[in-house]
């Protein structure tokens, strides 16, 4: 077959955020896409449900997408799906049986949207995927069972993508699962997309079999009942908490919407194996001694939906604190949560719960390998170019030094950003200075991707400062104030309190209008502006703060 | 002199936030405060520029206060100052020289704030404060020099109060110091009020001198110049810092507002100490080579309006980073902070500095003593009541097992809540159910404590899903709508681009008002009911957003 130009390599999200991983790769006019993940919305984008990658470029070249490859079950990997499946030609997706499960789980969330074509896959399938791309997958540890990493084959070379991984240790501490990744190495990797979640993070992954024998150290050491809470994400590890609650004689009850579905659907695959009878349903908690119960929950997180935080609010039907209760929190905070997972644990003191966290005792092992198993990976998959992706750019700056200190030269590293078009060759990596559209699209309420910046803009200066709506009814033919004025404010300070500066505005409003000429018909644009810089200015002069001033002109 | 009933103890903030630390003790007619802090606020109080705590008991007995002590200068401790001084009656405050010139700074930048009382103290002072109260100031060790910590004699037995403290070490690790623990120990101390910010870490103080040897490895290794981000309250740490300069023959420049002050203050009461001509202006530093320099900056917290923000968003007039600029963030991150604190280090790496933070390399040391120098310390002090402070409830409940563990019996340990009475005697301490106002007082631009809850939610949920001003212009005499409604937006969506709901939202007001009875008057009330009712509904329906509607009926 003729070679039909470079391959093209484009990086769509998770380069400047968490979540919202996706990828393409382009080879005339076949497209294979890897991954079409979500992100969670900080402080900048108040309001905002999720963001999901843009996708404008493969929604202009529908027909050419050929593949969407999905590495694991996880959100930030999966959960841009629903939105943006049928606008890119509602492509075949390859995955993983768990990993379909899940997706399709999510999809019945959403009416209206169309039947997935998903091709089940398995750790070592070979499969075309076009007439130029083929993929090999092959296995990965991370923290939910049937993770898979993908070799794309392609005109110009092999590319490696793992998804998430880690490298994870046996008892003794010797790494496993190096072989894949020799075998791998052995395929001439030309290039290799990092993950550089952790890469900033000094030594080797922690060991979930570390975390496994301390969670088995803490369920043994409880005298009353024991509630962990943990991401529903981390099926492996609940997968095993339900094993040392077996071995213990304690019966599991699951807590929480995600909790109860993931388990379920991993059940069902067999990859969470439970005796019979072992799983109980929450509202039967009471019939067995406290002693003899494990209750799994979401919420370690402190978000504010979740059903550790109904529990500890005493909004939960079921489950209440009680003094005694050893209360697990398995997971590492993740950044800006602080102050919530803070409040989680002031609440569990209060109410008398024995608590244990992942900064006190290894009860959380990430799913990130970093700087040395960054390292060891790039070491054995030994590719031609480095691309570190999946991270900020610290993040991804310092996984390429690990690059360097593996052994990748320097020039072979490439960082780029968001919507970055690069151009491989068997022997070339060029970034080409094209970029296609990849500002966030944001998913709030029913909309996606109509909140724009200017609204985003309003809510953060609405949250700052609040604002004041001053209506001004003028009579047509006089040019002269019909009414008093109506003046609402939310947020900015509480007028009905402050009655004096409501009588000051009305006063200065009467005074801007009677400088206005008289008997002719108003500007009310012009009137707008006045009142809105008058005004504007007098609240600042008194109060220090800018409200949002919104002056509405009636006539009559 | 007889007796005058118990003492009364009473913490008026800091224990379920992070700063507005103050507490008082009364007894009879005497009433000695310590500290007076202001906090930051979080996520639940938008727009607010600092909260401080409730004085308002203080105020009914502005008569009897007789003394506020002041532990050190960080403005957790002295912030509140200005806004509470003489609302209590602008009593005398005790503190050491350092304290009392960063006090009057700030008091300076307050117009029509009364002149302070201080009287300067140093360690080793016993000074009597009324009739019944009298302080003994000794050494304690923090980040800011001139700290101190009280023991406060009164009828019923001596009070310890360390401020902020940790146990430093030198060199070999030996503790330092604890000669004073030990004195201070032998006066049968009755209670002890212990900060508990750390006091869920585990192990011991992390040591300054560590710090400095690491910054003097990093400033000798560093080829072009350094910049030091870090707060600009770490007095001690920012002298060493000038110290290594010197010996390296780098000439160090100042930036940032709070660091320029701080430094001048600390430099004229000698507790920073630079040959002549090692500090330079900023504007000056072109004329020397890059390894000659060295730049001190706040923000490394990634405070939008610190220098380090400037410098990095090229809006600093002197400072630009370069390629091969050493640039050490020297604090650890604040909760909260995680994405700003991301933020800084992406903008660095992709301006080519060369970036060390504490998670790397300890260049920051906290100076809040961790679990084993909490217990170090009460098994030093031996008191008989232990009363954590100083931190969420967690933290205190934490540190009340400390206590357990340095052998003070568990009933004689107390968590109060901020607000909560404790009465002591010689032999009990008791908390007697009593409370007295607590609830945080907000400083918002001018206005101190007028922003109300109601005002706060308000901000809340217009940053969440923003509002919708509805204007009806109603004919008194037919009750039928008079002109086209007006309606507005805000933070919602962008209504210009959608005309349809616009119409639509128009077509259902109409519709409302067709349905009233004709020709007599509206109960506008009931009218704005049914709208805010009927046209949240709808949009919810629409666009599962619930936006704050205003509705505004206009009678002509």
């Amino acid at each position: 077959m003729p070679a039909a130009g470079p391959l093209r390599f484009v990086p769509l999200g998770g380069l400047e955020e968490i979540g919202c991983n996706m990828m393409f790769f382009e080879y005339g006019n076949e497209i294979v896409a890897i991954d079409a993940g979500l992100g969670f919305p900080g402080e900048e984008t108040p309001g905002i449900d999720y963001v999901i990658p843009n996708t404008s470029y493969l929604e202009s070249k529908r027909a050419n997408v050929r593949a969407l490859i999905i590495t694991h079950g996880h959100y930030d990997h999966i959960g841009a799906i629903p939105h943006i499946i049928e606008k890119i030609g509602n492509p075949p997706i390859y995955a993983t049986a768990l990993t379909k499960a899940i997706i399709e789980k999510r999809q019945a969330d959403f009416r209206n949207s169309p039947r997935l074509k998903i091709i089940t896959v398995k750790n070592g399938d070979k499969i075309k995927l076009s007439n130029h791309f083929s993929a090999e997958f092959f296995d990965i540890a991370h923290t939910i069972p049937d993770s898979t990493a993908v070799l794309l084959r392609t005109p110009v070379g092999n590319v490696v993508n793992l998804g998430d991984s880690k490298i994870e240790r046996d008892s003794q501490g010797h790494p496993l699962g190096l072989g894949e990744y020799e075998r791998i190495g052995r395929e001439n990797i030309l290039l290799f997309t990092a993950e550089s979640t952790n890469a900033d993070k000094p030594g080797h992954s922690e060991s979930e079999y570390e975390v496994e024998k301390n969670l088995k150290e803490l369920f043994a050491q409880a005298q009353g009942r024991i509630i962990v809470a943990m991401f529903a994400s981390v099926l492996t590890r609940i997968g095993e908490a339900i094993k040392i609650a077996e071995k213990l004689g304690r019966r599991v009850a699951l807590s929480g919407y995600s909790m109860k579905a993931n388990v379920e659907i991993a059940k069902q695959l067999g990859y969470i194996k439970a005796h019979e009878g072992t799983l109980i349903p929450l509202e039967e908690i009471h019939k067995y001694p406290d002693s003899k119960l494990l209750i799994l929950s979401t919420g370690a997180q402190g978000e504010s939906n979740a059903s550790l935080m109904k529990i500890l609010n005493g909004e939960h039907r079921f489950v209440q604190i009680k003094a005694g209760d050893t209360v697990i929190l398995s997971a590492s905070v993740i950044p800006g949560n602080e102050r919530s997972v803070q409040t989680v644990k002031d609440n569990l003191a209060r109410q008398g719960a024995i608590i244990f966290s992942s900064d006190i005792v290894d009860i959380h092992a990430s799913g990130h390998a970093p700087k040395e198993d960054q390292k060891l990976g790039m070491q054995l998959l030994k590719p031609k170019f480095l691309a570190p992706i999946h991270g900020y750019y610290y993040k991804r700056f310092v996984n390429a030094q690990n690059g360097i200190e593996a052994g990748i030269s320097k020039e072979n590293i490439f960082l780029l950003d968001n919507g970055e078009v690069a151009e491989l060759t068997a022997s070339s990596f060029r970034i080409t200075g094209e970029t296609v559209p990849a500002s966030y699209v944001m998913v709030d309420g029913l909309g996606v991707g109509d909140v724009e910046e200017v609204v985003l803009r309003d809510r953060r200066n609405l949250a700052a400062e609040g604002m004041v709506v001053i209506i001004t009814v003028i009579d047509r033919r006089t040019g002269r104030i019909a009414k008093n004025p109506d003046i609402i404010s939310r947020g900015f300070i509480y007028l009905r309190a402050h009655q004096d500066l409501l009588e000051e505005i009305r006063k200065r409003l009467r005074n801007l209008m009677s400088q206005l000429p008289a008997n002719q018909e108003v500007d009310s644009d012009y009137l707008k502006t006045l009142i809105r810089d008058q005004i504007g200015q007098y609240l600042f002069t008194r109060t220090r703060r800018r409200p949002m001033i919104l002056p509405v002109v009636i006539e009559v």
